[in-house]
């Protein structure tokens, strides 16, 4: 699942949500929710109003509560910036999503490419419309302390001002959808490994360690990951919508009390957790002691949320210690995420087997494929859903990166040329996510050229040998060069973490040979991490490749040098030998490729029946260097 | 020539010093100036007293006036820190510099081994040294207000204090030779390539861009560049040492006006540039209008300088712009620097002619080997001297990575194992700056691994094609692999940019896995820009391999993608086929090394003789892909 290159926002991603149907298909003029919009504005003298596809806790995901920007534009992208001015109304996504936006958007909408030459970002173009002392309204929940200043630097040369107390689009939106808190459960010390009373020391620990006395906690991963408990707020996404605020002495929860089970509302207390209704965080903010010194992330915490702080609290601002922590699987996390990912590794070579077997013999569509696979691993031991909405896309439609299909998309697989898979599902034991492109007829010689080109790739960066002190941005360039060779680019990082049974994007590593991202600048990757690795090739109106394997960091040899790392493949699924030919590889390339495909059979033959394991024993057979 | 891995200097090099003889040999105890120092730090209740050896502008290398810590520590190694309390003196050097640090320094002294586990840095030194509330003493102009900043964060928690109103050393160091300023000359047009004014304007449009009223400018490169001069103040950099003090109206030149010719005084007046004395540079700041917003390199500027500003003065901390505008050559640099790189070639064939059919037969040593190489260099048309001290290492003195030949570890050059040698001129028309190893007899096999893992690692780096945007740091694992795979590393970057006919080690691009260096976060690699390529194998008491070559930034496609960039190699002289063993090579591999060598002879036959172009024919010739 790859995550796209969006400027300041580091989990941006190209996760797809599950749609309600509801909201796919819609009038095209959305006029009357704008306008009334507008009215309020006007009232307020507020110049441009703006709106991002975010919820309170900068969540990747969200639910529909705040879904916002589709209710004002149409557009179901989750990468999504409107800005609307009394005469103007603007939205900024990104290359993923040009096609769909200009399908889905309503006609009173501007599109805005992000990245494209001549565009401006949101905050050039406010910087040119908005009148000098004009204001800016924004609902201050939905926006990150980090964003907010960095706006405010560029604006402040005009004097812009910021309204940010009032949700205007929640006045105007009268069927909005209320947060829906699924039951929380508990992650057992069988999959988590950890304590909950460990991870809580370990976190104050740091806290002294950076000598602040309260931490605020917003980010709903962390926060699950740290109390060992998952809930079902977000589709795809098992957190549940909460707050944490934690001194050495005290930890308060503010989440809906309703979803805690009383087992689990027991077991919180002997934590020293105690649980309080989700909004009343704000206030428990503003009773912190004041000059208290309060380790938050400027990045998650909300301009809201920081201005309840009393005025003499000092903010230590840095990235949450949770997320570097729960980055790093445990021992038993690690043994987890083998036996998920064998389970999911047989799923995915009997969905390749009954593909190639049946293709171009029965009608298989892109959703009905989908719903194959999506079947087999909603009914797989310890499933807990899809850990995104699966990509299922046939020939041209792979070519958009993140494409859903749709009844309207919808095409059927014929016996030729490429179809690509990329899916992952949630289990108690770990979370899955990969990319296959199946070979389903002829290829021209291009098409193997560019196949081969994308295996290539993936397995040079997974077979890295480096030192410790590396980060994914060192080693990116590993299963860019291909493509690079070729004078060819894929528009998005290689590769990101992925959270245990929590959101299948994950930080602070990533692969991507830019600085960018927040994720991938100076993280070294260390033994434990998750990463994936998922180049591609996508031939606008033919074609899409991807291959995407999940990487455990590992050590090497340890010397006078230092600790050497490496990866080992933790996705278990042949790469179609259909679209493989080795005369565009190395010999080292053409080894590692069957030293993956051996791995594969032998960790998967004794999971398959005796047919399966003849047919993946044929599926993984050595490929020979060709001429 | 090698840059070092220094924590939080930019700009820390392996560069050696052309040392007095004076300095080199000496007394091993210096208790004296010792003492008189510490009597001095008791006058002043100062309870630990730093040096560090640099100078007034934060330059790589400094000219004797500066040479403090060699006064007092004995040690010549150009990476050293010095803290002096009551009982005890401490030196902080890195691993290049072990060897020689234990051999001259006086025994007064504690060895502190940067970077070895367990040893702390200079502020963890401190840290625990400097008792709660306690005096720390420095000389200002001699600290970045980077540097201290980063110093006061970590020590504030203590109280301590900060004394950096006095230089202590220079009042118990009778003989400090004073700074003796050469003459100033001009780079003519034909070599620069833009003109003063265009420089300025340039300059001043980017001071408008950051509504900065005046920039303080005090990188000597950067005022030898941005002025169209060159000076003589320190050894193997052809600076002068000078302050600039920028508004849109006015140019302040501080510098020792003796120095400067008339025709050049000139040309500053119509520049509008004004010339004072040196040290009115800290009063003319003082007199700066207060409120104004000034542009500053905190990185560069001295504490002592910052202070001087008015209170009311907002600093607009950056990268001096001229750093990275220097660092990208225009189109008549471009053209000068093939030209001097050829001529240097030249030089560096016939010296490896002549060493590869001497060595043997008569007596050479490293001593005799790099005047031989160094004479002809200074010899060549439009020479300025050498643009650093020659390293001319056999055997296991090449281990040592910036080993220097003294009359006291001189040895013969014998028919066998490895000659190292890093070494460059500085020409009106560019500076040069090479290694090659060069085989003079028998090697074992795993010799011939290593000479062939780092010919591999040089061409792999040199051989990228990449997108803009990429950075060094995304590149470096090009060149570290072919070691990293046999679990070796080289503790050092693997590049730096060069000046033209000014510092040997130019930032802002580097090569660097890590993100430590300022110098290689996140700066693009941009067409124009020069950068080393230089990996290495030192095998401690055996042998040392370094290949260096120069690339040039050039541009390579543009296409929906993007623009892409690749390197071409200036640096032209054979990699001596006598240390390569293809079998250890791919394909690709081979083919590079062959299409290097065919440009190297292409490049070089006619400016040879006969006799020596057939020589070079035959040390280019193509290699074979072995089994």
């Amino acid at each position: 699942m790859m995550r796209c290159v969006r400027q300041n926002k580091p989990f941006a991603s190209g996760k797809r949500f599950i749609l309600p149907q509801a909201v796919h298909v819609r009038d095209k003029n959305m006029n009357q929710p704008l306008e009334a919009l507008r009215a309020l504005m006007a009232e307020r003298q507020i110049d441009a109003y703006l709106i991002a596809a975010c919820d309170f806790h900068q969540s990747e995901y969200t639910c529909s509560h705040f879904w916002a920007t589709r209710y004002f534009s149409g557009f179901t992208g989750e990468n999504c910036t409107i800005v609307i001015t009394a005469n103007e109304a603007c939205l900024w996504t990104d290359g993923r999503f040009f096609v769909q936006a200009e399908a889905q958007m309503d006609e009173n909408f501007t599109l805005m490419r992000m990245g494209v030459k001549g565009v401006p970002t949101v905050t050039e173009y406010l910087q040119e419309k908005l009148p000098a002392g004009g204001c800016l309204g924004f609902d201050g929940r939905m926006m990150s302390t980090h964003d907010k200043k960095g706006m405010e630097e560029k604006l402040e040369a005009k004097g812009i001002r910021f309204a940010w107390e009032e949700d205007l689009a929640d006045m105007v939106w009268p069927d909005r959808p209320d947060i829906q808190p699924a039951p929380v459960f508990e992650l057992e010390l069988c999959y988590a490994g950890e304590s909950v009373e460990s991870k809580l020391s370990r976190l104050r620990q740091t806290m002294a360690e950076k000598k602040a006395d309260a931490h605020i906690l917003t980010s709903l991963e962390d926060i699950a990951w740290l109390l060992n408990l998952r809930g079902g707020d977000i589709p795809c996404t098992p957190v549940f919508y909460s707050y944490v605020l934690l001194t050495q002495e005290t930890a308060q929860l503010f989440a809906f009390p309703e979803a805690f089970p009383e087992d689990i509302q027991k077991k919180l207390a002997g934590y020293g957790v105690s649980l309080h209704p989700y909004m009343d965080a704000f206030e428990a903010v503003s009773a912190l002691r004041d000059g208290s010194r309060v380790l938050l992330d400027e990045w998650k915490v909300s301009i809201s949320m920081e201005k309840c702080l009393p005025a003499g609290c000092e903010v230590v601002n840095s990235p949450n210690p949770t997320w570097a922590m729960k980055a790093v699987k445990n021992e038993t996390e690690q043994a987890c995420w083998i036996s998920s990912h064998i389970r999911d590794g047989v799923i995915m070579v009997r969905f390749m087997k009954w593909l190639k077997e049946h293709v171009g013999k029965e009608e298989i569509t892109e959703i009905s494929a989908s719903e194959v696979l999506d079947e087999m691993r909603r009914n797989a031991p310890l499933n807990k859903g899809l850990s995104f909405e699966t990509i299922s896309a046939y020939g041209p439609n792979a070519a958009m990166m993140h494409y859903t299909s749709t009844p309207e998309t919808n095409v059927p697989l014929k016996p030729e040329g490429f179809y690509l898979v990329d899916s992952g599902g949630h289990y108690l034991d770990g979370t899955t996510d990969i990319t296959r492109t199946f070979v389903l007829g002829p290829l021209t010689q291009e098409m193997k050229l560019h196949f081969t080109a994308v295996a290539r790739g993936m397995l040079n960066l997974a077979n890295a040998k480096f030192l410790y002190g590396c980060s994914g941005q060192s080693l990116d360039y590993l299963a860019r060069q291909p493509m690079w060779d070729m004078g060819i680019n894929y528009r998005c990082g290689t590769g990101h973490g992925v959270g245990f049974l929590l959101s299948v994007h994950e930080g602070p590593q990533g692969f991507y040979f830019m600085s960018r991202f927040r994720a991938s600048t100076g993280t070294a990757l260390e033994p434990g991490m998750i990463i994936t690795d998922e180049p591609g090739i996508y031939i606008d109106y033919h074609y899409g490749i991807r291959t995407e394997n999940e990487l455990m960091c590992v050590k090497d040899e340890e010397n006078e040098y230092g600790q050497f790392l490496r990866f080992r493949h933790v996705t278990y699924c042949p790469i179609d030998l259909d679209g493989i030919d080795t005369q565009y590889m190395s010999e080292k390339e053409v080894k590692w490729l069957n030293e993956y495909h051996a791995q594969v059979y032998d960790t998967l033959k004794d999971h398959l029946s005796e047919e399966e394991a003849a047919w993946l024993k044929e599926a993984t057979r050595p490929a020979a260097k060709a001429g």
